[in-house]
């Protein structure tokens, strides 16, 4: 058990849980048996689960936890309330260094505000971020900021930079990750002072550890050039909900203007469609910049969905994300 | 003539110009013949390109304007020597009313800037801003800033609601819109403080003219239950761009995963799906807050788009859309 990685998991939070959450957990045992888990829960209700599984007994432990932070609870009063929760304990486990990341399937803004108040931030870091994984032609990219702040000054984005670059090369390998800033246009002299500014650091810095290419513009975020796009979290959560809405849209009505013999007759390549942009494979949002990686996975998802987040745990712990982090980082004078 | 719409033409914008301008003007006339045009360009070159065709002589006047804007050209670069260009001569056209509105496939920043120089905001409006028309799944709705104003307080906020509504009304004879601010959650706190002043702004201000329904979120723009969407002009820019890539990316995907022989088997069925989606007929930013309309098509559209725009001219001078904004506008303490 001491060379697995440790994961803290909440066991109550989301829909379907604890039965996804164990069932998730059954899926990435049986591709990879190189984690333990912590699980934080109502430990009757979580036993009654576990059913007496035998990987699940191997590889589990469980902490009983009786309080629980409901989907639509302010954040504010969950974490004013929420001492004893399943989602505060999680956290917990990694201030007393009991576990290597935390995952959670429950309340984001709760989770986002429990975790800034019992974790410390990096040293040099002000404003942790939410950072998603993001379909595109090639493969997939790292989107940050999601959410997580929504006024972002220039020392924010850039650090948003360093921990994204830091984050691509620890889930995709790559070695120096292309980094952009979404903005309006693509010359120097286009977007907010915010962004104008932290251009200049970036293209100033001579860092190393990633390649800045400058701005990006919202229609080519798909294009796969870039690994990294940095934005603040105001445009962040607007551009990422627009395109799933999108998604949705464009996909509905393709699909309505097939006839039923055409859905058959491409029944096994449209099943590769799905595969392929399974919003499930891009399930997982990482909280960076504390002294732990918190993932956050999305709370309606399934069990094949969850084994995706904790694989983004897996990784993150092998790659050793916060040491990366740390190194990363460029100095801006305040 | 007298009875007809006057649209001042900017002949030489745009790909393919004047020819596409030339065949959509055609297009128009042949379903509405109620407009009259006065083409501004090189007269030889837009004659040439006339051929003696009757509609075209009965209903245009050409003026000649040797200057042409590039599309790739600085838009202060392009105001201060544009002066003899055909978009400068557009525009002037209405400030000595002799057209009632304007048309260009130009450079779009250049068209604001030239738009903003020659004619004077409607009274109580600090900020014109540039309106697009955005398809969902019951027709389409307006949604505005799309990048006239990267950064805008409470008071542009307000009148681009009052100015949206106005469009809404003109364009779709929406007797009382529905109008929402987009940010990145629907309860009252969300957002930042500008989003929040203007949502207790508008909420407070008992307007007949429209309903105001509160904030609105990224995925739910297409759903089609708002008629006009609120936004600064950095994050309409964002949203739209990322929809158009998000678009462009599901489309593509999903007609790769279909054989050839499904394709087939659907022909007539995409074809509708294509003509319900064709960005032909969301062709017509409107830029809005000026003593008259500014029209822009999409430069890259061919000449049935740009009959589209020119549906979007008519709609609003017969609506007397400026009338209306006038009459809807909310006065906002400085």
């Amino acid at each position: 058990m001491f060379n697995k990685v440790k994961i803290a998991v909440d066991a109550m939070g989301g829909e379907n849980s604890p039965k996804k959450i164990l069932d998730g957990i059954k899926i990435s045992l049986k591709k990879n048996n190189d984690c333990f888990f912590y699980l934080y829960g109502n430990s009757e209700i979580i036993s009654k689960h576990i059913n007496g599984d035998k990987s699940l007994l191997d590889n589990c432990e469980i902490i009983d936890a009786k309080g629980e932070i409901q989907d639509n609870e302010s954040p504010l009063k969950a974490a004013k309330r929420g001492k004893d929760s399943s989602m505060w304990k999680v956290i917990e486990s990694q201030k007393e260094n009991k576990s290597d990341i935390s995952l959670s399937a429950g309340n984001t803004g709760a989770l986002l505000v429990i975790s800034r108040l019992v974790l410390n931030t990096i040293k040099g870091i002000n404003k942790p971020a939410l950072a998603a994984l993001w379909p595109n032609n090639k493969d997939m990219n790292v989107v940050l900021d999601l959410g997580a702040n929504i006024e972002c000054d220039e020392k924010n984005l850039t650090d948003f930079a360093c921990m994204g670059a830091a984050l691509s090369k620890s889930l995709f390998n790559k070695n120096t990750p292309k980094v952009a800033l979404l903005n309006v246009g693509l010359e120097e002299i286009k977007g907010n002072d915010v962004l104008k500014k932290t251009f200049q650091i970036l293209k100033e810095s001579k860092v190393k550890d990633f390649e800045f290419c400058g701005y990006i513009e919202g229609n080519q975020m798909m294009d796969g050039n870039i690994d990294v796009i940095i934005t603040d979290g105001f445009t962040g959560n607007i551009a990422l909900k627009t395109a799933e809405g999108t998604a949705n849209f464009i996909a509905k009505n393709f699909k309505k203007s097939l006839s039923k013999l055409s859905l058959l007759l491409s029944y096994s390549s449209l099943k590769k469609f799905k595969e392929k942009l399974d919003p499930r494979k891009y399930n997982g949002a990482i909280f960076l910049g504390l002294e732990s990686a918190v993932v956050k996975s999305h709370g309606s998802t399934d069990a094949v969905g969850f084994a995706h987040s904790i694989d983004v745990c897996r990784k993150i712990v092998h790659a050793k994300l916060i040491e990366k982090i740390k190194s990363h980082l460029i100095t801006v004078d305040d």
